[in-house]
């Protein structure tokens, strides 16, 4: 157990293949579980398309209700609040496959199950828990998450909402007004965070939304939207609201923490939620590229269309392959926290907030790639893929707003690096050793011996540490340069959050094909070592650049030429792979099966 | 004249900044046409953007009607046939001012102008111009174009649309199908390719739609689409349509011709059509950036919020650099063949087909830029931006149909380095001596001395001069290696094509700017040096990216190996430019104008 890379440590530990959780150990549970989602989704979702297309929003809700009959909506929760009380990589499992159809459900799914239900399941009181999280596990209610306001975005805490205590002390009196509140439009129980008095921090609340009572509570008209077009988003307006105060969450002023908490998690739930959209727009491209004849042959001939497939594959692979590694260490710590005697509410919330880099990295990395894969589906379906009657088209605009929620991609880019800095502070993470480290050796001659790279994925793994060295060096200059004044050095944090993504990502992938290589043998997983190449190969560029960027805004002079070529040197490949044959061989393997196959 | 760089040659002829013509020498007459299309957008497109959002279809025929009254849509139709007979460069501006505020209108104003009218400006008889060209030019009667079919899009002349003489010789009867037809719903006259018999080649016709008598003509229903909502687009039945043989376009088997001589054309108003929905993003973008509070300040004063802006302006600055450089050296080269006696038609033809490699190269990078533009609007937006009550949304959607149509940016990619080819092997651009000249150079020792960069732009010009040179022996290679048989290699042609672009665009505001700083003094524009910079930075980025790819794609050993290190040596900076500081200071510029100001 304590071989576990801890939150944060990928950067400085070397992560053996063994300890990592892939795709390929999914259990019998977990494939049935997997298989039974899938067929949910199709039958369900993907066979009635057009309902969330036309903003069919009762059809969504009749979908979630389904889903909970079905014990969807309960997998992460205990068994004791009538939920399934699977663990943390079935969780993300559930959230992967059963996103795949359509960003609407997704949405309302991950609205409800994640940021709606978990706030109540990792900071409830027993009474709460007993009281809201059965009716949420089994669909007979169904949660929202009412954080964001019109004025209070990225910056979450400055909400203008109020909690004022009766005069009897028997309620708190909230008003305000939240907008963008996913599943507004059918939820029970919304999560509210509101500000008692001038408290620095907000606080959450259960709050109860009754039709039948309306409590000072109104909702606005459903928002029109460039995608996820039937997941119901509306402005929610309270006056006055009569909440018992033993529906406070947690303590007073610990709204920003649960929030923020309850975010951790959705963010490695929604790079999840963006894998199975991935599968299925590559699917569907390989297919159309297949059929689709010019020139006399399928375009799937082609190298352009064939570039287009391999990177869209790569990609979807080596998200799968960070989402289930950051799950399964998740679970890992889940289990040893409560080995050592934590409730399971307090492990799963240390668990979690303990990879919140992790977390971070794979929100970033996993909506972009969704963006990119649906991007080249309409390219691949050309004209076509720019009508509403393929799938490209809903599925690139629904892709749209996971680079905008559960924080922007901006705010958690620099989260990513602001954590992990954080965590060397606190000697959670020791950077400065090994940031010395690297500094050490750049002062010194390099080894020209010729290295031994007969070893399977040798060059790969030296690779993605010799991409560490880069990013420490650089992170460990800055750092060293303006201190926590490097926070307000924005463009410095985006690029070094760029290197670390591209570490993360780029290094599962070697984990995930090196530990099925070692199963199954070399010879049985050569496209997957081409797609960890290909991948590692385009990290390394962009390692190099945003490197580069970051050298040069900082230093100058000798000190400038020292780490460009310090990052030269942490960034040689011995032997160029050869990109363009690798996209061959990967396109050929994706064609050759019609179907994502890996 | 002899000066000027002739198509295709910008890579090989050292280009002087006093032969381009840049938006700084727009005349009196250029001011006041594109103020006066400027306020007609204002007026009677943004004002009412929701119309077109909300697929008013008869509200775009209006504007269309209203556009011909004002004299837009006959800008570059001869004075003989009832338009205003200007030069290139204001048609040029009268598609990048009319475009920026819908997609939908742009889209019908393009297809109507472009490649509606065009055809029959260039390849019609006397005839036939005098019968439909002024009613074009005036907007009494529209037009559309109809080449692609449900099984020919990228392969346009594989059609399957037949024309067949009838038993009298005086008609063709037409009968197929087209789709994707702009402006369909409510055209006069169609532009139909056809083959007649078993041609290798299409025909085109001039086809009269006339609502009261269908003659075999029906529409399909308006297609719903990603974007360009109120653009009409309809698939066309003919069903033995009769079409006098007089209606013929230029000669049997020349459709073909026809179709890609307009598209070339269609290319460039296309780029410049992406000009001023950048403009009108990154203004938006900013407004909102400086008016949106978070964490007690506005948003525009983080640097990953800058950093977006100064990108964004960038690529804006230099897409209009290079657009309205060809769009000059294209309006020079008819009038050198006017002045040589080419009838105007002729010149006119000759000279843009002369640029098609710069018209397809603008059309990528334009496009791209857009898109990038929008998605960075909607993200400066946050969760405002997903909303369809903001400007980004739909602007968004709208770009993405750029990258598809008027042939994909696979096809136009590929076409710029293929025509370039073709143009070397025909002897009109001299690439096989320079690009000796560099394999000479690279066996070489290079030269250690320190160059002068007291002139300005001085580094900047040679870096431009040396990418080519990384060009020239990539593609030079490339073509050596592997002969006629480059074109099965499109991932190397995508590669080569990706360096051709930033070289020309790069070069292109380097022209710009130095002009601009000979006649205004260097100081007087800091920021657009500045945008140049970092524009040329990112440019060399991408070549060194590629330029690897393509190496490594077909040399191997000590081959690739000097190769990679010419590489090198013409990407390398001798003072590299701290691009951060770059992007605070284009980006402080805009926000304090609050508008794109260049």
């Amino acid at each position: 157990m304590e071989d576990i890379t801890r939150g944060g440590q990928f950067l400085v530990k070397e992560t053996k293949c063994e300890n990592v959780f892939t795709p390929e150990d999914f259990n019998e549970e977990q494939i049935m579980m997997r298989d039974s989602v899938k067929e949910f989704v199709d039958k369900e979702l993907w066979a009635h398309k057009d309902k969330f297309e036309k903003k069919d929003y009762a059809y969504t809700e009749q979908c979630m209700r389904n889903a909970g009959a079905l014990g969807f909506l309960g997998v992460a929760v205990p068994e004791a609040y009538g939920g399934l009380g699977m663990g943390f990589v079935n969780t993300a499992l559930v959230c992967d496959y059963i996103s795949g159809a359509t960003g609407s459900f997704s949405t309302a799914f991950g609205a409800h199950t994640g940021i709606g239900t978990m706030p109540i399941t990792l900071y409830g009181t027993e009474e709460q828990k007993q009281k809201y999280v059965p009716k949420l596990a089994s669909g007979e209610w169904f949660g929202s998450y009412c954080l964001t306001e019109p004025s209070a975005g990225s910056d979450a805490n400055s909400g203008k909402t109020k909690a004022v205590l009766s005069a009897d002390g028997k309620h708190y009196l909230i008003s305000g007004q939240k907008m963008w509140i996913s599943n507004a439009g059918f939820c029970n129980v919304m999560i509210v965070f509101a500000r008692i008095e001038d408290d620095k921090n907000i606080t959450g609340f259960i709050v109860e939304y009754d039709r039948e009572n309306l409590n000072g509570i109104t909702l606005g008209e459903e928002e029109h939207k460039l995608g996820i077009r039937a997941s119901s988003t509306r402005q929610v307006f309270y006056n006055e609201t009569k909440v018992p105060v033993e529906n406070m969450l947690a303590g007073r002023g610990e709204g920003f923490k649960i929030a923020m908490n309850a975010l951790n998690i959705g963010r490695i739930k929604l790079a999840a939620a963006c894998l199975e959209a991935q599968r299925r727009t590559i699917s569907g491209a390989v297919k159309y590229a297949n059929e689709r004849m010019q020139f006399n042959v399928p375009i799937s001939s082609f190298g352009a269309i064939q570039a287009k497939i391999a990177e869209m594959a790569t990609n979807c692979y080596v998200d799968e392959s960070a989402t289930y590694r950051a799950a399964g260490d998740i679970q890992n710590r889940i289990e040893a926290r409560e080995a050592e005697g934590n409730s399971h509410q307090e492990a799963e919330l240390k668990g979690v907030e303990e990879y919140a880099i992790e977390c971070s990295i794979l929100k970033v990395a996993v909506s972009e790639d969704v963006q990119h894969c649906t991007d080249e589906g309409i390219q691949i379906f050309g004209g076509m893929g720019f009508s509403e009657d393929t799938p490209m088209e809903s599925a690139w605009r629904d892709a749209r707003i996971s680079r905008i929620y559960e924080g922007t991609n901006e705010i958690n880019r620099m989260l990513s690096v602001g954590m992990l800095v954080k965590k060397a502070m606190k000697g959670h993470v020791d950077l400065l050793g090994p940031a010395m480290a690297v500094a050490e050796e750049l002062m010194g001659i390099p080894s020209f011996d010729v290295p031994d790279y007969t070893e399977l994925l040798a060059e790969e793994k030296e690779m993605v540490g010799k991409l560490k060295k880069a990013f420490l060096m650089v992170a460990g200059a800055a750092v060293q340069k303006f201190g926590p004044d490097l926070e307000s050095h924005q463009q410095l944090l985006m690029a070094a959050s760029d290197m670390l993504i591209e570490i993360y990502m780029a290094e599962s992938a070697v984990l995930r094909t090196e530990k099925m290589a070692k199963k199954l043998g070399a010879d049985k997983v050569a496209d997957h070592i081409a797609m960890t190449q290909l991948y590692l190969y385009n990290a390394v560029d962009v390692v190099t650049q945003k490197g580069k960027e970051g050298v040069v805004s900082f230093a100058e002079g000798d000190e400038q030429r020292m780490m460009l070529m310090g990052l030269r040197r942490y960034t040689k490949y011995v032997n160029m792979p050869n990109v363009v044959k690798l996209r061959e061989q990967i396109a050929a393997k994706v064609i050759a099966e019609n179907n994502y196959c890996f």
